[in-house]
Formats: C-alpha cells, structure tokens, sequence
C-alpha cells in the first residue's frame, strides 16, 4: 500500500481516533487507508492471518460509536476511495466508492439532472459507505426510503479477504438471498462495504413548502394522511415541532414566529409536483379544508425559495445543540398513533424527577421517528454522564413499554448496545450472533459494536 | 394439531403435490396444515429433532418450483392461517397471517382507504408469505418497489422450532441486523414466516392510461424518463411491449390497433395523481412534447375507465399463454440501457437456430424487467423439455454476457438453479451457503431450493 497509506501508534491523526458520537477517542495500533478494493481486500486477508481486529471508518459522523477504533485493532479509513465511478442518467443509478461524501454523490446526481434520495446534516463530511453500514435515515425518508432503499448493488469485502462483487444495477434480481442486504445497517460488523451502485430519483420540478399550526397530535396524523393522499408519493418533509422546540428555535433564530398565536405543535411540509400551478392549488385546498376543519389552527405557505428556506431554519436549530445546551440526544420510532402519547409521556416522566427540565421535541413524522433531546444542564446534581444514563432510563423504558425502536436511524455502536434488548428479544440477539459468526467466525470485524 | 391439519402419504391432495411451474408433482410424507405459529413452532421443533425435511407452500402459485414438496419431506401449507389481523389506517400498516392471499390484503387495504403496493395476476391465489418468500415483484414496482419495500415488520419460525417476532410496524428501525430482510426472497430455505406488518399506500385519486407508440428502444428510456420526471413518484406502469406481443396480443383478442399504423414498440403507461385536470394537461403534455420531438409515434389517451381496462387487456395476454402455447418463459433483467439490444440479440440468435420460432417480448420496463416467451411448438423437432433447455442456454448465455439476472421476480427454486452461476459469483454463492448453515445447520428447511 505504501508507507502514505499507513500511520502508526501515535503517528494517527486525532481526527481517526473518534467520531462524532462524543465517545472518549481511542488510539488505534493503526491506520490504514486503502486506495482501492484490491488494497482493502489485500489488507484484510492481513488481519485475517494475524488475527488483528478492524474498525472500518467512513467520515466519522455517526452519533453511535460506531466508527471509534480500539486499542488492539487497526482502523479501515475509506477516504481515498471517494471517486463517483459513473452516473447513467438513463437508467438513474450512480456507482460511486464507499469514500465519496454524501454531498459529492448529491452533485452528480444533480449534474446529470436527477438527485439523490438521502439528505443529512453531516453530507458534507458523511462518506456514502458509512451511509450504507448504518442505514442512514436523514429528511428524505418520507419520500424515498432510507439508505437500505437507495441501494442497488454493493461491494463489499469479508474478514478474510473475500470480495463480494454484488454490484448489478438492476432493481430486480431474484437469484437467491440478496446478500447486499446483510451489509446494510451492519455498521462494518460483517465486512467492509467499498463500492455502491446507487438508485437516483428525478429532481422534482417544482417544491412547496408550508408551516402549519396545529391543535393537538391525532391533527398531526389526521393532516399527514390527507397530504399524502393528495400528493401520492410526492409529499417530501413532514417535520413535525413540539411547542418546546418550535419556540426555542426561533429564540436562538432572534425571530418573531411565522404563525400568529402559539400553538401545541407546529409541522413543517414540502411538497413536491411537475406542474407549479397544480401544486399551489392542490396544496392551498388541502390546507383550507383542513383549516375549517380544525384539523390545522394556521398555516403559511411560503411565497419564494428565501421564505421556504426561513421555515426550514427554525427546524435547523440542532445544529446548534452542541454550543447551547449540553445534549442528551435521542432517536426513537414507535407505531404513528403512539408518538403522542409517548412524547407526552417523557416529558412528564422526567418533570417528575426533574421538575425544571428543558427538552425539546421533533421529528421526522413521516417516518414515525421522534427525536428528543433533553439539556443535561437543566438537571441539577448530575454530572454529564449521569444525567445522560438517568435520562436514558427513564426515555428508553417507555419505548421499550410501548414495542417502539430505541434507535429509529443513528444505529447503536457502542452507545446503544446497553439498550439493545428493550428493542430486540434475545432469539433475535441469538439469531444475530448466528450470522455474525457465518460471515466473520473470528470476530474481527468491528468487535463490540452493536453486541459483544 | 389434531387429526384434521394433517394428511398422510395418499391422502396428502393433488393440489400440494406440485405449484404452477409445472414440475412434474410429488407426494410429500405428509402434508400439515398448522392453524396458528404455535402450532408451526411446534412442529418445526419435532421435525428438527427427528431431521425431517420441511417443505412452506404458499399458493403454489411459484413459477420457479420452490413450493414443491420432496418425498422424504413434510409439506408446510400456511393456507389455515389467512386472518388480516389488523388494519391501521392512520399509520398505513395492515398485519396478516402468511396464509392470507394477496387479494384478501389488497381488499383490506381499499377497505380502510388505502391501496397495497404490490399487485401481480395470481393475487386470487398467491398467499402473501408466499409472495414475501419469494420477494414477488408484479405490476406495481415501478412506483412501490418490490414486496421487499411493502414489509415493516416479519414473524419467521427457524428450522429448530425458535419465533422471531420482528414485528415492530416502524418505517425506521436500526437496532443491529436488519434481520427480517434474511428471509424475505429465501424461498423458505431459512425460516417459514407465519406473520407480517405491511406497509401501506394511499390509495390514488385518479388514474390516466396511455398507450405510446414508439419509433425504437432508446425512445422507450427518454419517454420513461420525461415521465418520471414530470410525475414524481406517480408513475405507477410502465409496460413495454416489442411489435410481436403486441400484434398476438391483438389477434387473440379478435381487436383492432387501438394505433393508426405499426410500430417496433408500443407501452402501457399508468400514471397517478391527486388532481384530475392536472393530470390530465400533464399527461397530454408530456405526450405532445414527445410526439414533437420524435420519441413518441402515436399516442391514445384512455377517455374511460373502459378504454383503460381494454388497452391493459392488450397487455394481459400471458394469462392465455398456456392455452394457446406450449411457452418457455424467461424473466430477466438487465442494466435499463441495455434491455432493447439485449431483446434484439435474444431473437436473432434465436432465429440463427430455428428461423421460424416465435418468441413474444414484453416487460416491466421501468423495473428493468424483461420477459420473453418462445413457443416450443414453433421449434421444429425437439420435445418440450429439451427445446426449453435449449432456448434457456441461449438466453442466459446472453443474460450472463451482459451482466444481468437469470430471475428479476421468479427466484430460483429449482428450476433455475442450474443458471444461478450465469448471474452469481462463486463467492457470493458460498457466502449464501455460510447464512444457510447458521440459520438452518442441518439442512431441513426446503432442501434442494435456490442451490445444494
């Protein structure tokens, strides 16, 4: 590979040596970073004979630990292997290595007049392939799926140096197991991913977006039905706000509220169409009706691109979360009619304990994916991690009650694998393990991440 | 389970002896009929320890084979457990027991508002853990996706008797493996699934049918494309037919060309939408740019639901293949850009060996799916089995050339396991082989399917 593409010890860059998960960072004994499938193939056949664990790396972005190296083990950085391979317009895919960022696979994309149906704050720095290993979920998924459905074809090698060449582009290939599934969402337990053939979507021709106010939860669903029954497979966001963090979002912003009195919640939509004066239409008479229907209290609907994107800030405000608050994050799903209740719930489960606790509330609605996040300065008497594991307890308890997902599109790493069960029964726990030994007996590949 | 669920030897009936592929029928041990997944765990558990080969059926609806039973094997037949469990029309899930059929599902859906992604010509029949095992494709993938797509939540009983009960209705779920993709398209070699969450749609408001005639396969991709782009997410069909289907199609029927003169393709396009006039003025456009700028020849728009349903009557014509021909089917895909030289190599290798034979074309164009029939009647001095051996070896050669699947929605059972090498590496083969054996390590769950 060349002495360039290996560091070792304490030649390692800070940067490799933790993610963006806040988890402490860890020397690994080295660093490797591959130029090729060959290299990465060549490498692990290495480890493989040497018995040296791996901890495959894209951008480093995940908020799991799932990218954080160990001490005995050599961290796999894909970052050398960023080129976008070929895009074919015709047939709307995208073949790109495991390096390229998120936000290069966007530009092609768009270069060839298409787009791509995965969008997340980190595109910039976010590598596709870790994409891939976590099955990244971001704002598009109402709309296109999440990562898993991006996927066409995939590359990826095994612990001991087998390439899996799985790279047909075709969105139908029924000749046996579809092993690329097996890949996604494995965050680099099974193998290293290092090429993808990609699914790309049109660029939509026109896209509105509106704020709505609304009374209480059931209209929240109530108005997410009726979108989607009005713009099948075109509605693009339905991001909804609790008051807590609609409100804390346009303190932070400096701005009055677009909407004219406060109310419970507020959700932001866009929608998407080929014909400009169909969607306004469609859009302004599902708003109206729903309006004097109550199910909706106030809505804007944004009159140009600079207002669109004046509502999208106030949703932006996480952003801002590591400079304002000390975060204590969390990303869960539960059955749609349930998100209510259970965020209800967790407020009062933790005013119980902590009486002037601050956390705010949204999420990507669509997708029945509640984000909260509680400022762990807001819990006296608890040092950060304390009041992280107490928060914690409480949150992850009632997703477990209620049969929801304790991580809804982050992944769990390290950082969840306490809280695995309360989402998980141990026959498939056991069922996981079974696969793991079948694709990696020796345990090399990103050991301790997900389970021991 | 008591004396009802089973059948011994002779009394096991005709019907779960064989499926509609038309392998030749075999009596299985015995044929159980479990009523609940208490009853399949239990079985699977003495089957296991007593090593008896299990055999799922669904509706034997299968073209490839898999659902047939072995002699030395215990045929599974779901068809007891047909309940639709639930229907949430608020979260768009409807979860159903394996043995319901499609149809049952599909007119649940419509029955709470709503529509089932997936739509294919057996639904009559065809049972939806059949159509899960074999991750059925159909009419509706263009704008769905496969069943892969349609299933939130999956309930598989393993070969040692253990539940895995991955139920969970979310849209975004990563806790470790996303395991219930494992089963789904294994044609029942690692599990038998006995329940599932289904992901709904909204059910369109409107729906326009066109019929295009097109100068050449490269028009089919540019029109293909306009259409997504003008109908984002709304493009609900798109079926090519090549001049020979389209001309037998109509002759059967005893039916003019719905088109003025004759054209090499002609496609079947569905769109969908929320606004009636909106559809409309976009459709026409589309259509008259197209015609304009010469990737169009002809175009009818249907002006009735009854002139929908005749042009897709045009397409339906594989339902009276069987009458009317002794037919070798082929369902394979390829690369979108490389379909149209692919279907014109087929015949004319075709021809090089038997210059009178009748090969019809036609397929999921926007899935990249191609099927061809050929008559084995019009090859001239060969008997059926050894005529479709010898077309097979000519167009998988060709498939395998070209980069592409020898099954696109069919799967492999057994009747493609000689050509599963045309489409997969060896090594992705072992790595199928590794998952077999940690899920199913003594081999007992549908033996002899997808590969030995």
């Amino acid at each position: 590979m060349g002495p360039d593409a290996v560091a070792l010890g304490e030649a390692v860059p800070a940067a490799f040596c933790t993610d963006w998960s806040g988890a402490p960072p860890v020397r690994p004994r080295a660093l490797l970073r591959p130029r090729s499938t060959r290299e990465v193939a060549a490498a692990l056949r290495i480890c493989h004979a040497h018995r040296v664990p791996v901890v495959p790396q894209g951008g480093r972005t995940g908020l799991a630990g799932g990218a954080v190296p160990r001490a005995d083990a050599l961290a796999f950085s894909l970052d050398r292997m960023d080129a976008i391979e070929a895009v074919d317009a015709a047939a709307a895919t995208l073949t790109a290595q495991a390096g390229a960022t998120l936000q290069a696979v966007q530009q092609a994309a768009e270069g060839a007049g298409l787009r791509f149906g995965v969008d997340l704050g980190a595109r910039g720095t976010c590598q596709i392939g870790g994409n891939i290993a976590t099955n990244a979920g971001g704002n598009g998924v109402v709309q296109f799926g999440m990562m898993r459905e991006q996927v066409l074809g995939l590359e990826v090698v095994l612990a001991d140096g087998t390439v899996l060449p799985m790279l047909r582009p075709m969105l139908k290939n029924n000749t046996g197991y579809d092993l690329k599934q097996f890949f996604i969402g494995a965050e680099g337990t099974l193998g290293v991913v290092t090429r993808a053939v990609l699914r790309l979507r049109p660029a939509p021709q026109e896209l509105r977006t509106a704020l709505v106010a609304l009374p209480d939860y059931p209209a929240a669903v109530a108005l997410l039905q009726r979108l989607q029954a009005a713009f099948p497979g075109a509605l693009a966001a339905f991001e909804l706000m609790w008051a807590d963090f609609f409100t804390t979002s346009l303190a932070w912003l400096n701005q009055p509220s677009p909407l004219a009195l406060e109310h419970p919640l507020a959700v932001l939509v866009d929608v998407a169409g080929g014909d400009a004066a169909a969607l306004d239409a469609g859009l302004q008479a599902v708003l109206e009706q729903a309006m004097e229907q109550g199910v909706a209290a106030d809505a804007v609907i944004a009159q140009s691109q600079a207002q669109a994107r004046s509502l999208w800030r106030i949703r932006e405000a996480p952003t801002q979360f590591p400079a304002r608050m000390e975060p204590v994050n969390f990303d869960v799903s539960l059955p749609l009619a349930d998100i209510g209740g259970f965020a209800e719930r967790c407020v009062q489960a933790l005013a119980q304990r902590w009486p002037g606790h601050r956390t705010l509330r949204f999420g990507h609605l669509g997708d029945g994916n509640l984000h909260l996040t509680t400022d762990a300065r807001s819990l006296p008497g608890l040092a950060c991690v304390e009041a992280a594991h107490a928060v914690e307890g409480i949150v992850y308890a009632l997703v477990e009650e209620m049969g929801g997902s304790v991580s809804a599109e982050h992944g769990i790493g390290t950082h969840k694998k306490p809280w695995l069960d309360a989402s998980r029964t141990p026959q498939e726990v056991q069922a996981m393990r079974a696969i793991k030994r079948a694709l990696d007996p020796l345990g090399l590949m990103n050991p301790g991440k997900i389970f021991d």
